[in-house]
């Protein structure tokens, strides 16, 4: 028996068929009905055809899944030239609801909270698919450029012991009657691997207990991590991240039909990204004149975003040096002015997306850091033991894939660059 | 300035360079002093290079980490045949405290407990680490076969708002003062997906409240799993499980040094993997006269496993039909017996790696399915509502990358192919 998968032909590949007669399988996506035909477009994964039927003919509801054989013939008119004649069409499973609204249109009209309550369904439409083929993409861009610098991937803890990295917003649940936190980043296993592979990278879940209901907090995102040794300084992350994006733009640029459907101003990626440091960006913003100004605002990051475009024609912008009284107690200090750090964050489009420098590698300047923030050493143990056995210069940085993808196509709501979003209030679907 | 990175010789590139002046950084690996002379053996990302330093200099104690300039020379004992001579040595970071166990060795000989509170050192040992960077070219190899076949990446919540999918072992947790639990898999959501995207994969961390300490169980393990749309049956699932197994073996083989390094026998995967079916199986184990068994005993796939490779010369073996009472509400019986249901698991040299099958694709089914089992239909309403809006017939897989790991390499604890176990009892490093 031929599996139907062998036999069935994706609507892309129908132009290539003409004059054949073949099995075509898909989605009713829309069923427009003249006085002497019904046109009935069939959506599959590699986009639209045109199936032509005459009464008393009927097609199934929208949504329904329907396999249909016919004859591949030229009509000029529709999608890929061709159209389906003299179809036989079996259901293969009826669609019982409507969709709560039309998925043939151009653009969802619901509001956001509607989109999100019927996910499962308003992700079929064409341009939130697209979305998400587009998240798709970038990661594989992410992951293709680090495997190519002799990166390894790694798998890390979600559930952790203590909540050391920042103590607040954290997730605390019951592990064996034990409280246990899921982490909000795999910041010290990633540094732990650099001790194993130098260079490590992870793609996973992080997890933020955000008590704002903001446009660009998640309670869980997708967070592209990247770690590595034997740098100078956090300038070496910074040539690094700059081939990351390149790579991951260049992915998101292979899928044309996505792009060219959701309309996306591609950003170049500049050779070198400019970089300007905290200290001169407060200069130029006018601000932080007793230097008590530890971070940027957001009007302040658009205004530098607006600034680099003006300056270097760059999407992209590097703040460097950000004050050591805000980064956390593993940064490492500028060597000259140790009351700036060897940090970063990149701004795309006048939004931070990825944060990141060189890290403390000497067990003694941990004690010390942590010393000086009145904090034990018992419960950073296995982190510390890491230091303890030797640990070369490194650094890495984060990158919120939601917040990416959300810049690139110009959502205001990074909810929209999630398939099923967790916040304050929302916990389903 | 030229960046240190950019002057960095690794160890296995050394070769090419004998008789330059060159700069190489690692970890001190080994220090063995001899009478006159003392050999001291750097490790790297890429392997072991040996730096020959004459008293009264000394080297670091081990697993400092060091940066080493000096001459290639030629010595046929040395690894790949050179090594550095008139060394000058920068201590980039040195070790504070000896590990608890000698790296250089080539078993680690501590107990599993000890490897495994010093996981930030023992991964260290290239044996282990070895494991771990095999994991990762398996998880390459999954996805580079469904990038090929069409499938996309999906990211879904790992938090949910009701313990469905099985009831039992899940992990509570506290969602702004609401109960949420960790998900026990994907499954729910890459079914959802497949309305949108057709064939999706997803690799991530499910959390299972395993309440027994075996060898074989985790509390968080990270998951492959695929779905996919228009299949004819299970059988079309399981040949792309083929395919992807063949993809992470072929992976894995492409990590020389590390197969060599852990004497690791590579399965062939046949063009067609043997199966057999679940009443078929019973039959040949001379069980479930009455008909009352539902599942395989470890012991029961032990001996299909032999009887495959004795009666196949293979691996791998699919056990075919389990029966319905034992499968999730959502599996797709066996059209002419459905007592029995179109799924299968995959077993590897006697071990179960993969479970999978064909899921309901009609929504009626999905009501009869839940009422038969007295289930209420409310907390599936995001679920529900994909196959309401119509679904293609369609089936999928999961397959847990530890277990893979620890049957390829031959280790009889999974924990030993996790980099931080939590189970039970660990919840830390």
């Amino acid at each position: 028996m031929v599996h139907h998968q062998e036999r069935r032909v994706l609507a892309a590949e129908l132009p290539r068929h003409a004059g054949e007669t073949v099995e075509i399988s898909g989605w009713v996506h829309r069923i427009r009905e003249l006085k002497s035909v019904i046109f009935v477009i069939i959506r599959d994964r590699s986009g639209l055809a045109q199936v032509v039927i005459t009464p008393p003919y009927a097609a199934p509801p929208e949504e329904s899944v329907v396999r249909i054989s016919g004859r591949v013939i030229s009509n000029p008119q529709a999608p890929g030239g061709v159209e389906l004649g003299e179809p036989e069409i079996a259901v293969l499973s009826p669609a019982t609801q409507p969709p709560p609204f039309d998925l043939y249109r151009p653009k969802l009209t619901a509001t956001l909270p509607t989109i999100l309550d019927h996910a499962p369904v308003s992700l079929r439409h064409p341009r939130l698919r697209a979305t998400h083929a587009i998240a798709a993409a970038a990661v594989g861009g992410f992951r293709g450029v680090l495997d190519s610098q002799g990166f390894t991937e790694i798998h890390t803890p979600k559930i952790v012991g203590s909540a050391t990295e920042s103590g607040a917003n954290v997730f605390r649940l019951d592990w064996f009657g034990r409280p246990a936190y899921l982490a909000q980043s795999p910041q010290f296993f990633k540094q732990m691997m650099v001790g194993v592979f130098e260079r490590v990278y992870e793609t996973g879940p992080v997890f933020r207990a955000e008590p704002h209901d903001t446009a660009r907090h998640l309670a869980q995102y997708t967070s592209l991590d990247a770690e590595f040794g034997f740098i100078d300084d956090h300038q070496d992350v910074m040539i690094m991240v700059r081939q990351v994006i390149a790579g991951m733009v260049a992915a998101v640029a292979r899928c044309r039909s996505e792009v060219e459907l959701l309309d996306i101003a591609l950003p170049d990626v500049p050779a070198e990204i400019p970089q300007l440091h905290f200290a001169d960006a407060m200069a130029w913003l006018g601000k932080d004149h007793d230097g008590q100004t530890v971070d940027l605002a957001p009007a302040d990051e658009r205004a530098l975003g607006e600034w680099a475009v003006r300056q270097h024609g760059s999407d992209f912008l590097f703040v460097t040096g950000y004050p050591m009284a805000k980064r956390p107690f593993y940064t490492h200090p500028e060597p000259v002015r140790p009351e700036y750090s060897n940090s970063f964050d990149l701004l795309f489009r006048g939004l931070e997306l990825i944060t990141g420098g060189q890290r403390l590698h000497r067990h003694q300047d941990y004690l010390e850091a942590l010393a000086a923030r009145g904090e034990p050493t018992e419960p950073y143990e296995g982190y510390l033991a890491t230091f303890a056995a030797g640990m070369p210069p490194h650094g890495g940085f984060a990158l919120g894939l939601e917040r990416f993808v959300a810049r690139m196509i110009g959502a205001d709501n990074v909810r929209l660059a999630t398939l099923f979003p967790r916040d304050l209030h929302r916990l389903a679907p």
